[in-house]
């Protein structure tokens, strides 16, 4: 073993040239910068495999179809946050927007449906790296997460998030589907009111209703359209529950028929195999054909195809009709009131078990709030007569038989709200000449009929009447409105084998979400609305 | 004033001829008849007055639209008049059959949905008169009529009612609505089980199904068809009421659509305006679109269209989908599993509270009773590999990727049935190859599939599987499986913009109604079913 003291010698320079000096000392800077670099390629290392063990555990992408494993671990919904301090939850959710403060922290705006809440994420010594942070704020907006975090209390009320007294602590993030190429339109953009747009002093992007419809999905997501297709599903379900519980029973007809029922003029025509059939406008048909096959009380919910060229706010080329058909023990009324019912019972329904949809829809599209009459007095019924009178009294010019146009509808619907303060009303007994065939006439006065619309914010959202259940005047009515009896032989046969009375109506399931909400266009209250230009998503 | 007695003077014949006698003796034996005819004619006057005084009263036709007057008199059902001794009721229903018994008296079939009364009018002095009881017997089978009635107990139990323990003794009978024309087949003839035509030694009439179909008015109100409705709609409200339950939304989707979808062989084109549209296939494009679109879980109830040209006994051009689509957490059980839950809740629910419709039902079709496995084994589930392989063991050729014919279906499932006694299980991971572009691959075998079959008896009520929710993924599946991706952009668009992995099943309502009751066509489960062939009524 030789003695290690060799240092010492080197460290001498005794003898040596000035310019071997120099050589030495550029080595000796080269191996420093060397040992620097490998230094810092060390550390990049270290951080690297750092951000990839993070990676495995607690960020990155998960695998693409999940189910590889079932831990069955919780999920949280963020509606359920508030008040719940201290607890570690789990969430997936959409990303709205990140904002990073300097590199250390980032904002995280979490959306599920109807609501949202804040995520912080920070760094942490030993826990949670720059790189993490880093990674996060670079998630694009609307991408999927899923989010492992501590509630907190949070000091200030936190705005811009439904959920506002608690933010989320983030300890783990993985993305679960990210997003492939540019959002057509922020989701900030799509939830801001029209009114505050026109405010607003600096240039806010107002996202146009034809954008909304291309861009659907995107669209569907801001807060205000869950919602709104929450309530259109509530009105649903109210519809059921209160026709179940008055003994209807749900049918299903088809929306294929041999021939162009009703009228002729506006439905489509389907190649069918080497022969041609036709879009129920209705199942009026079909449901009244249920009453003679005895099912006595039915309703039907499913879609209605209309194939009118009109690009209104108010028509659709499919809409969702909400259909029923029932006996007649003594008098017409007993359909015109179980109808009043039904709506009293929806009305209700909604202001009773939704209140945070309507708050939330009323954010974007603020509206007075929807007004009916309750207790002994009733809903506000009116004849034909008495409401054309009052059309003519404000200076209208119409004929006491003459059917009102969208205008008049409207007009009245003032004048009914000024007078009566509601935005709900029933109009009974039309002229006889101003609705379809089937209708039933009054038995004292057969100019007049058994028939009532009801409307909403001055517009008719259901159109029903008792029906004639008797083959012989059915078919003399429908010569008298230029139908030909032989061409609906199915429908007056039915007749002929014995009907009981009866009566119904139709509600457009999009209407009422329309007028309820005030969205002032169908299309909004249409997942994916069909007009006579659109198609498409 | 004279005295009155010439009388003894006329009885002395004193001094008059012999044939003055005769003569005198002719003249008062016409005067006798004439009295006696008058007498008759009186006789008549009064009866005829008796019955038109009954018939304002008592009997004859309602006014025909009945909305004159509303006594708000109460009506009862059938169904609740057992052991109701004494009560009068009042109850409007079909006349199916009378059967009088001389003059004097005749029995009353009456019916309302799945429940029957005899019902008996008899001639009772000052009351009821030979001629009510002549008018009664003679109404047509399946006039609609109103009767008032005190409930008796029967001595005896009465075959051919539903209700066998109380008759109905009428105090008035009125005619609600008759019969123009012949009934196309008696109730009678339509409600008798086959078993029962094959047995018997007399010529009984049976009641083909083309019969039937063209007649559906009639032919849906025999008590197994109203039975048969009633377990369809108990079905759709089953199935909501669970989905609801576990946080589900309804949605409805466009059934015309711009492009021909899934596959371009079995759509029904339509003219729309200068275009052309096509009927949805399924809602499967619109329901993955709903979860990009963030709703979580969705549901829809509505028609599916299929341009298919095949008449067997298990397919229709239009059906209805029972469809649903959930986002998933960890892995695809969790759909196929919630799937399971679904279905047990059915079954269930139709078990507990619907056992007089599958009973009325099972009169006319008798079926072993449905089994399915309850408690903790759980429903029974193969792998598509399991299920081949019990053919195979069976004798049966067949690859180990191959899709399974209907013929093998039943196979299997009577296999399964004698093995494991269950009408329901569930196959999982079907082949990828033989599945729609839009399935996702196994994480460890992508020859295989997250995809998943429920069964009923031998034949698939559901397919389903977890979805492709990565758009790159999905357009070279498509291209793999010769679909343009560029064709369906608005679907594929969709996931561009982030998408949770989820899946989801459809459910063919009318498939699981003929299978849980055994109906053996499927145009038995269907209120007016379309083939083909029939567009009609």
């Amino acid at each position: 073993m030789a003695d290690p003291n060799p240092v010492d010698n080197s460290e001498q320079p005794n003898g040596l040239s000035k310019s071997e000096l120099k050589k030495r000392a550029k080595a000796a800077e080269k191996e420093k910068k060397a040992a620097e670099r490998a230094v810092k390629q060390a550390e990049l290392a270290q951080q690297q495999a750092a951000a990839e063990d993070f990676a495995k555990g607690f960020y990155g992408a998960l695998p693409l179809n999940q189910s590889q494993s079932r831990p069955r671990r919780e999920r949280s919904q963020i509606s359920t946050l508030s008040s719940r301090d201290g607890e570690t939850v789990l969430i997936r959710a959409r990303l709205q927007t990140s904002r990073a403060q300097g590199n250390k922290l980032v904002f995280l705006n979490l959306r599920q449906r109807t609501h949202s809440v804040q995520a912080v994420l920070a760094v942490k010594a030993e826990k949670i790296s720059k790189q993490m942070v880093k990674w996060a704020s670079s998630l694009a907006d609307e991408s999927i997460v899923l989010v492992e975090g501590v509630i907190q209390q949070s000091p200030i009320p936190i705005q811009g998030a439904s959920v506002s007294d608690v933010e989320l602590h983030v300890q783990q993030l993985h993305l679960v589907a990210g997003i492939d190429g540019r959002l057509p339109f922020s989701l900030d953009d799509a939830s801001r009111p029209d009114v505050e747009i026109e405010q607003s002093e600096t240039q806010l992007n107002r996202v146009l209703l034809d954008t909304r419809l291309n861009n659907r999905v995107v669209d569907l997501r801001t807060q205000t359209n869950q919602a709104v297709f929450k309530l259109q599903a509530a009105i649903g379900d109210l519809f059921r529950d209160y026709l179940s519980i008055n003994g209807f029973i749900e049918i299903h007809s088809p929306k294929l028929q041999g021939a162009a029922t009703e009228s002729g003029a506006s439905v489509f025509k389907v190649s069918y195999f080497k022969g041609t059939a036709y879009l129920a406008q209705s199942p009026q048909l079909a449901k009244q054909m249920a009453i003679a096959a005895d099912f006595e009380r039915v309703y039907e919910i499913g879609p209605v195809f209309r194939a009118e060229d009109s690009n209104t706010h108010r028509h659709l080329t499919e809409f969702i009709g909400l259909d029923l058909e029932m006996t007649i023990e003594e008098h017409y009324h007993e359909v015109m009131e179980l109808l009043d019912g039904l709506f009293l019972s929806i009305f209700r329904g909604l202001k009773e078990k939704y209140q945070h949809e309507i708050e939330t829809v009323g954010r974007q599209f603020p509206a007075d709030e929807f007004k009916w009459r309750e207790g002994p007095e009733g809903t506000l019924r009116l004849t034909h007569r008495e409401a054309v009178q009052m059309l003519v009294d404000d200076g209208v010019e119409i004929g006491p038989t003459e059917d009102m146009n969208t205008e008049n509808e409207r007009r009245l619907g003032r004048l009914i709200k000024a007078k009566y303060d509601t935005d709900y009303f029933i109009i009974d007994k039309f002229p006889m000449e101003i609705r379809p065939f089937y209708t039933m006439p009054d038995p004292e006065d057969p100019t007049v009929s058994n028939s009532y619309d009801f409307f909403m914010r001055g517009e008719e959202i259901l159109s029903g009447a008792q029906r004639i259940h008797e083959p012989k005047l059915l078919a003399e009515k429908m010569r008298s409105k230029g139908v030909d009896p032989e061409s609906m032989k199915g429908y007056i046969d039915a007749f002929r084998m014995g009907c009981a009375p009866h009566g119904g109506g139709g509600i457009g399931l999009e209407r009422v979400v329309m007028l309820f909400l005030k969205l002032n266009n169908i299309r909004r209250a249409s997942l994916f609305p069909r007009d006579p230009k659109r198609l498409e998503p």
